[in-house]
């Protein structure tokens, strides 16, 4: 019985104020309990990394499920189903849903969702799920582009950031993404068919925002604050709306101490002169909406307008330094971990 | 012959990266030139002080008509008319106009506007000038009250901020003020209407608005910028609006040194779990409909609903003063200095 126990990662110590460690994860093994009635044994294929695991991990996020210390690391996955006492699920399909890091387990089926057909089953991890959908909701519902408009994303190469630009293309705007590194901007230019990229670590956003946003920036979509949002403040143009959607560099302050995040972007005063609007969102505020962004976004993948990027890592054993990766701006799209292939 | 000379204050030095300091201005005695075809005699019975005429001083706002050192130092008077050359006054009607800090002058008729009947003069000054509009655009514009919303005011004891906490109550919001002083706050109370008011020389704006605000700030408009600002983000209501009128601390930055601003706001990063809007504007961005605005206020300071709250130093002499009061947070209301009685 090869698949009595299944290999689980478990949170060892939260990363509260902190950069994540290795420290922070334990592996065990734990006997996989028989199938009960409206169950699914699933064998994970594919773990999906977001930022947001860490403040899972954290537990002070107020936005997800509580986690505990000693317990199953929360995250999506995609897995096939080996077992089935569902009548929703049978052996062979592909599912996918919040399954925690675990190599194998026994979930409710009324946790998973099918894996969309004709399109590569990893996009349900990314472009299909949470992360197309944040890119949806937050470029059309918040941004609100207009043909014409000049987006700049930052993040440009990350999983949010890579799709945001994309649907920017759709909507008929210029779009210039910020991204870390040559290899990156190349990818976003050549593949992805960003209009222009900003390598943030060979040149200043700011003057290099000068030359290529003359008329100033109509959508900003921020997923990293700091120095490359303050600099973006001040280029908006008269009317813009700044998307605020992440903040890398806040993941490693400790949100209980309200004086310990980093300081705010100098330039927010300039809204005053652009009479632009800065606004944020949780992808979840959209949640009744889901079903219009999933056609929509699976009909832009079938036919090529958006891609999905991804980047893959191997082995059960590499899911911490899978997510510490996204701290690291190391990932280009969708940063996922591959555990076995369907059988 | 009394008034063949005029008393003026000069630009002297531009206050650019630091406080203003009464070595900023010269005073100067200039002979007054005939009264010439279009143009009227006016003798100066107030000037009205606004935080951007240090802006103006400093030449490089980019949103004010250009100053030079040596010349007059620009500024909002209410005088009477001594002698006219014009259709549109006869001398003793009381007149208003950009017309600069001189305690007599002749200026182009085109240039002044009448003073509206029915309500104290020197309400043109303030709640029927560019103070009132900027509150009633500011708030009903970009703040969008609702009924039973809560509306938080920073600097709610100046000029705007004791404007728009009244419209508010109109409005039919909770208001609460933010001001500096034991004195400030009665006033805001119980004489203007405020349902509280914090303040924040005595107690930890952050812990009242805690209590004050349990279900959170529905419109947060912030004239001063800083903690207090920052306080009042980490209490926002989903889908809160927050306008952006001024930052009373930035204004002795060097604006051009973009990296001489004073930091942003931490909690900014709050409009994510909030979708909350952070917008700016400024009152000319709403000029053509400066005449609605206008009639509105008229009318409500008519009804008693609105009181103009009015700070007045006496003497030409202390212009200088009146305007570096702005800065201390010393006035109470619109600051205004009396250089005479109406004749």
């Amino acid at each position: 019985m090869d698949h009595e126990t299944s290999r689980r990662w478990l949170i060892a110590e939260r990363p509260i104020g902190r950069a994540l460690s290795l420290d922070d994860f334990r592996m065990s093994t734990a006997p996989l309990p028989p199938v009960g009635d409206g169950q699914v044994k699933l064998r994970t294929l594919y773990l999906g990394f977001d930022p947001a695991l860490k403040s899972w991990m954290e537990n002070i996020a107020g936005y997800a499920e509580p986690t505990e210390i000693g317990g199953l690391m929360p995250g999506m996955g995609l897995g096939q189903v080996v077992e089935s006492a569902s009548p929703a699920f049978a052996p062979g399909d592909l599912a996918l849903g919040l399954i925690g890091w675990q190599d194998i387990a026994v979930v409710d089926a009324g946790r998973l969702e099918p894996v969309p057909a004709g399109v590569p089953p990893t996009a349900a991890l990314g472009v299909l799920g949470l992360t197309g959908r944040t890119a949806y909701f937050g470029l059309l519902e918040i941004g609100r582009p207009r043909p014409g408009d000049t987006l700049v994303v930052s993040g440009a190469a990350g999983a949010v950031g890579s799709v945001v630009g994309q649907i920017g293309k759709i909507a008929g705007c210029r779009v210039i993404g910020i991204a870390g590194g040559a290899e990156k901007c190349r990818w976003l230019t050549e593949e992805l068919g960003f209009d222009a990229a900003v390598d943030y670590k060979a040149e200043k956003p700011r003057r290099r925002l000068r030359d290529l946003c003359p008329d100033g920036i109509d959508i900003l979509f921020d997923n990293v604050g700091g120095e490359v949002l303050n600099d973006c403040l001040g280029r908006l143009a008269f009317g813009a709306r700044v998307v605020i959607c992440g903040g890398i560099a806040r993941y490693n302050a400790d949100p209980r101490d309200p004086d310990g995040m980093p300081a705010g972007p100098r330039n927010y005063f300039n809204v005053v002169f652009t009479q632009a609007t800065i606004q944020g969102f949780l992808v979840h505020h959209f949640k009744d909406r889901y079903p219009v962004a999933d056609r929509r976004l699976a009909e832009w993948l079938r036919r090529g307008d958006i891609r999905q990027g991804e980047d893959i890592l191997h082995g059960f054993e590499n899911a911490p330094l899978a997510l510490m990766r996204l701290f690291e701006g190391a990932n280009r799209g969708k940063q996922l971990l591959e555990i076995g292939a369907p059988a």
